[in-house]
This record gives C-alpha cells, sequence and structure tokens, in this order.
C-alpha cells in the first residue's frame, strides 16, 4: 500500500526508478536511510532525539514523530533497504502549500570531510545561504483549482536570488500572484498566516528561543517547513499554518554551545516574515515609486504611502 | 602630548619602531588607516555611522565617539600618516581588566578577494570562531597592586580553545584566580559585573536586540570589548562594567538583511555568560565529580550541588 509522496517540495524524489521516500494511507512516511553515513546519523539523532527527556514538549511538536526503522522493498528496485519510519507530515492536508527552506548560512560543520566543506562552502555562496543566513530548496504554492499549484523546478529554484526569496515569502501568502505571474504580489493572507498567535511567526519565534538556549544539538543543514492551506483560509476555516523542522542527517553534538549559525539563520528569516507581516504592501509601494521616479508616471493602482 | 596607549589588548601596536594607535591626554585615540583599502573602508563606516539618524541613541553609546580624521607624525617613524580620531574607551578608567571577542563564526564576506577569504576561513577554523561564534583577540585581566594584569600573548591567546574560553570569561570576574593560577576561579564578581540592570549580560542583551532589526550594516569582523574595574568592585564602587564595539574596517551594507553572522555568534557570548551567572561554581563542582568518578575520591572543598 505504499505510494510516492503527493506533496513533497525537496530531497530525493521516489520517480522514475529513484530511490526516494514512501508513504502509506495510515500518516507515515518512509524515508530511505542514505548509504554514505548519512542515514545512520539521521538514525542516530531520531533515536536520541526521541528519548532525550530534555526536550520540552512545545519543542517536540515542531519535529516529525519517529516510529523506528524497517527494511522495504525500496522504490529504485533495488530489493530490501532500511528505512525511517517518521510522520507524514502532511497526511491530513488537502492542497498545502509549502516551503521547504534550509536554515544557515554554513551547511557544512568541523568534523565533515575537506571535499564534502568545499561542495557545501561553492553551493553556501553561489545560493543565498552565506548572503541571507538561508537558502529555499523546495516550494509548491497552491492557486486554485483550475491553476493548482506553482511548483518551480530545482534548477530554478537553486538559482533564486535575494529578491526571488523576498518575492517567494510573499506569493506563498497571496491571493492575486501565484506561478508566474507578473502581479505584485497583495499579501492578502499575511495576517493570517504569517500572523496570529498560532501563526508562522509566533511558531518561529518560539523555536527561536529554544535555539537561543540549547545546546545539545548543532543542526547543520536541516530545514524548516513553513505550511498551509489556502482553500480553508478563503473558506474562513483554519489556516492550518505549521512549522516543521526536517531532515537531520548532519546533527551534531552541541558540546554545550548554542547552535549559533542556525539561530543566526532563524532570525534572519523571522525579520523577512515580520517585514512582510509590517509592510504587505511595501513592493507595490517600492515598484510605484520606482516607476514614477524613473519615467515620470505612476499608474492609478499605485498608492504611496 | 601623542603616546602608545597602555591598556590596548589586540590589534597592531605602536611599539618596535611598528605602526600602531596612539593617545593624548585629551580622551582622543589616534588609529593609523590602514593603507590596503581597510583604512579607508573603517572612516567610510565611520562617517556613514556617525550620521546615520536610524541609529538610536542607547545603541550609538555603544560606539567609540568618532572626532574626524587627522595627519599625524606616525608611530613608525615613516612620516605623515593619516588618522582616524576616535574617542579612547579607557581614558578615564585605572587598571581596566578587558577583553576584546571578535564576534562570528565567519569574518570574511562575499565581496572580499579569494585570498582573503580562504586566509580568514583558516583561520576561524584553527580558533574557536568557527565552533563558537566567537574568539577571544586578545585580554588583560588585573590581579592586584602586585600582581598587575594578566596578559597573555598573542600566540597564546590564539590557541584559546573552547575549554580556555570558559575558563577566561570565569577568570575575567574572579577573585582569586588571574594569570596562570590553576585555582578554579570564584567568579566572586559574577553578579557585579556580568549581572545587574546596568552589567555586561543586559547591554550586549540590548545589542542583540538591536541586531536582530537592524538591516543597514554588517559588521564582519569586527570585536566586542568587555570591560571593568577590579579595584573599583573591592571598595564597593562602580564596577564600570561596560560594552563597546570596535573594529569596523569589514563592515558592508546590509542590503536589507539582518547581520546573521554577528547575531548568531554574539548570542552564544551571550549565553556563555549567562551560564556563569547561572552557575558561578560550576567548574568547581564538575570538576570535582570528574575528579571522583575518575579517581574514587573526592576532597573536602568539593561540594556537590
Amino acid at each position: 500500500m505504499l505510494k510516492v509522496p503527493d506533496h513533497q517540495v525537496g530531497g530525493h524524489e521516489a520517480r522514475d526508478g529513484k530511490l526516494g521516500p514512501l508513504i502509506d494511507d495510515s500518516g507515515r512516511f518512509y524515508k530511505p536511510l542514505q548509504s554514505d553515513g548519512r542515514g545512520s546519523k539521521e538514525l542516530a539523532f531520531y533515536t536520541s532525539f526521541s528519548s532525550d527527556a530534555r526536550i520540552p514538549d512545545h519543542i517536540r511538536r515542531f519535529f516529525p514523530v519517529f516510529y523506528g526503522t524497517q527494511l522495504l522493498e525500496a522504490s529504485d528496485g533495488s530489493g530490501l533497504h532500511p528505512h525511517l519510519i517518521l510522520q507524514d507530515l502532511v497526511s491530513s492536508r488537502h492542497n498545502p502549500s509549502i516551503i521547504d527552506i534550509k536554515i544557515g548560512s554554513r551547511t557544512w560543520h568541523a568534523e565533515s570531510s575537506e571535499d564534502y566543506i568545499q561542495k557545501c562552502l561553492k553551493k553556501d555562496r553561489e545560493t543565498t545561504s552565506l548572503a541571507l543566513g538561508f537558502r529555499i530548496s523546495g516550494l509548491q504554492i497552491y492557486g486554485s483549482k483550475e491553476a493548482e499549484f506553482w511548483k518551480p523546478n530545482r534548477e530554478r529554484v537553486r538559482n533564486f536570488s535575494a529578491t526571488d526569496v523576498r518575492l517567494v515569502l510573499r506569493k506563498f501568502v497571496s491571493f492575486n500572484s501565484t506561478g508566474d505571474s507578473n502581479l505584485d504580489p497583495d499579501c492578502s493572507f499575511a495576517s493570517t498566516v504569517y500572523g496570529g498567535s498560532a501563526g508562522i511567526l509566533a511558531q518561529l519565534l518560539e523555536l527561536k528561543a529554544w535555539f537561543e538556549d540549547q545546546t545539545i544539538f548543532h543542526f547543520c543543514s536541516c530545514s524548516v517547513l513553513l505550511m498551509y492551506e489556502k482553500e480553508s483560509v478563503l473558506k474562513g476555516g483554519n489556516s492550518g499554518a505549521e512549522v516543521k523542522l526536517i531532515d537531520f542527517a548532519h546533527v551534531v553534538d552541541g558540546r554545550g554551545v548554542i547552535d549559533h549559525n542556525l539561530l543566526g539563520g532563524l532570525c534572519s528569516l523571522i525579520k523577512f516574515i515580520s517585514e512582510i507581516l509590517t509592510n504587505p504592501d511595501e513592493s507595490t509601494t517600492k515598484a510605484c515609486l520606482l516607476d514614477s521616479e524613473e519615467n515620470h508616471i505612476c499608474s492609478d493602482n499605485c498608492t504611496e504611502k
């Protein structure tokens, strides 16, 4: 009864005979253990994390539930392969909009091999990681029944500039602007999805408070998932706004030091999202001002603040 | 009337015919402009910072006052050389204890030359910068009239491990343990110097709040100075606990993004100092526990919590 996940936005995919994660219909996510040592590191993390009494419950909820491991027929047809059994984070969701954000300006750690460090450093410098302290590594934004999802391909996401990242974080919570539309995102869902006491910003701030204090783990190269359901918001229902942490193949011992690399990136993301909440129509205004300065015209729908 | 500063703990020193900063007796510090572009970058920073109305006064006080530039006879005898005229941060102090801490796990930025990046990266990996998000780059801790200052040399400071950093931050606020004493630091001044509403921790938290928000500058490779006066504390007077930011030769435009590299390192330093305040006698306890586990003995002055 296992199948390929519908809403995976990053990582290896179990398509075209490749090795990737599978889901069942009871809300479990089967992630094949990577064979180069990452798999065993991720397993070690989940094992240690699940039984660590120092993790408070309000923080534990940001992590997928870990159910153990299981030998399963691999999606690439290579026979039995060990899989982590995790909570399927989107099993109860209908058409979720999702962004996968790799946190930290540095995605390598001191114990990595020199080759791996150089590879990561290059990618951190080529993407927005170095400049912003995070990079988008995948996304899908639900448009409408007709338009369905905007899901730019890997190559395109990898080339996102700081400006693209700002735009995507605005499109994520907009009604008018999904896909490759050139409309300024209206950010009409910003206050519902990013804002509020149960919104994404509040959840990120809760995580931040923990990361300012915890010295148990360094979450190198892990991702934050931001999720919500546009259709539910449109119907006036619960947005389902949720933050989750995933990908723990590069977690190392914190050795009594806070994870300053993750914390810095998280604070940067928080600032981006706060700015959208403070200035939901900023980009329109800016574009208008720029336009009027350069071309001495200002269209009717430009309203200067 | 210019002379070599008495209490400089890091950077180039104007001794033995070398180019370095000078002070006068009116509280001004003359820092020679470095010729490789750093000098002009630091001048550009001070000029821009001094006139930037976005910097609140409670943050401005963490920076040396900038008075302009002046051509002066250089300390290396090479003739007239342009100097920045800055506030001498220790002119009113008597026997100050000082630590100079370079903040950030990364001391280079994207616009640096490839050679410079590689050089900095190597040093960040060899020192505690990568692991802790900061490294101590100089210090002097006042002992007593007899013992005067403990001022380990550059080579020794450069080789500080994470354990050394913890120890130095404890010695800094201890009565019993200065210099190379093997006594466990008693941290008897921790609550006076690090704690309290005007203490070093409160000042660092004020800076942190600003760095969570400001997107004007990225302070690459700058230092935090921690200072106080032990004699004054012993007499029951004001500790003179003060935090300052210095060294702005690598400040770059923030481009609307917070300085996540500095912020992460600052949060890490804050955690180190918070821990000393929470557990002023932790190291004693830990050493004792370790000792009793390994050698099955526990001396009389070990008190388990």
